[in-house]
């Protein structure tokens, strides 16, 4: 019984995922969105446009990579995309705790999801591009879809939103255009601030 | 772009899964799970547990399985597992949800996705039978977790969840076992009733 005590372990420790709160609120603007919630939908996404990946995807290997890209916020927080000072101490924070939160499950398992988080964090692969480009176009629906709620609190600007994004068009150029569409209009609206 | 753009209007539809609240609690105790959180967790289970399953599985279908199958709840509500009046109206509650939100996608999407959660309720293949075993295992975990904090809300009985659970050995003997060892746990602490 030892695997799966091992196993079970984890999947009530990353139960906590569920008390992570991210910047973004959900589209009726009703309260912020958590992490699990975020990678569900983030999975959901995977599985429906995946056809749009520049490269051909592994999709289980992809939904498997998001599920559990978040899991190290666990222990590191969230760290808010414009926020720079946290930025710069989040990679340690986040190796940390990779370190344990993985290490929870049977060796093998614990290489494999360790190896998955590695690959989405280096982003070089044609998954890790894909996801890359989910997790950066997902906030950006959201923001869009509340009026621009969490953009407006911190006075977001369009050039930030450019560089976070700078990388989006690796995963689908399909998709980058649909989020140009969606910046544009946003930045014409005054939800994003035009410098 | 019409394709995308269908496809994008499910990806911002299924956001209000976010907001359809189960009566468990995260193992802290904190809040009511919602549905986003727990489609996650068990997809995530099926990324961890699938070598436990009876009979090999397609792990890549039965996690998009678990990642759609409460989708329907967006219209029909979430209908608590021990509400025996509210249980017999939610079949025809939740076709009409799925008529309705699975085919805002293109077409063969649609299908697709509809099929899969027809496969789901159906619980007759080794990918419905494992994700129906993980479905109700996660809430037992939780409750579990918390103390039997929404089985003493509601005064759950053992006989109650033992035929909620008489399908999941199907699934997995081994995840059965496990749980069963917990149900006897909870039994013996008082927060399931003994009859």
């Amino acid at each position: 019984m030892e695997r799966l005590d091992q196993q079970m372990n984890f999947i009530l420790e990353v139960d906590k995922l569920k008390s992570i709160i991210r910047q973004n609120y959900l589209m009726d603007g009703s309260r912020r969105e958590n992490d699990a919630d975020h990678s569900w939908h983030l999975a959901l996404m995977c599985a429906i446009l995946s056809e749009h990946a520049n490269e051909k995807i592994n999709v289980v290997k992809t939904i498997t990579m998001v599920l559990i890209h978040d899991l190290v916020e666990i222990d590191a927080g969230d760290t808010y995309a414009y926020d720079e000072l946290a930025n710069v101490s989040k990679r340690d924070r986040e190796r940390k705790a990779a370190d344990r939160i993985f290490h929870l499950l049977p060796e093998d398992q614990a290489a494999e999801i360790r190896s998955l988080w590695d690959e989405f964090e280096e982003g070089s692969t044609p998954e890790a591009k894909f996801a890359n480009t989910l997790d950066k176009m997902l906030p950006l629906l959201l923001n869009a879809g509340s009026d621009g709620k969490s953009w407006k609190e911190h006075g977001v600007t369009l050039s930030q939103v450019l560089k976070r994004n700078e990388k989006t068009h690796e995963g689908s150029e399909a998709l980058w255009e649909y989020e140009l569409g969606i910046i544009n209009k946003h930045v014409a609206n005054g939800n994003l601030i035009n410098q």
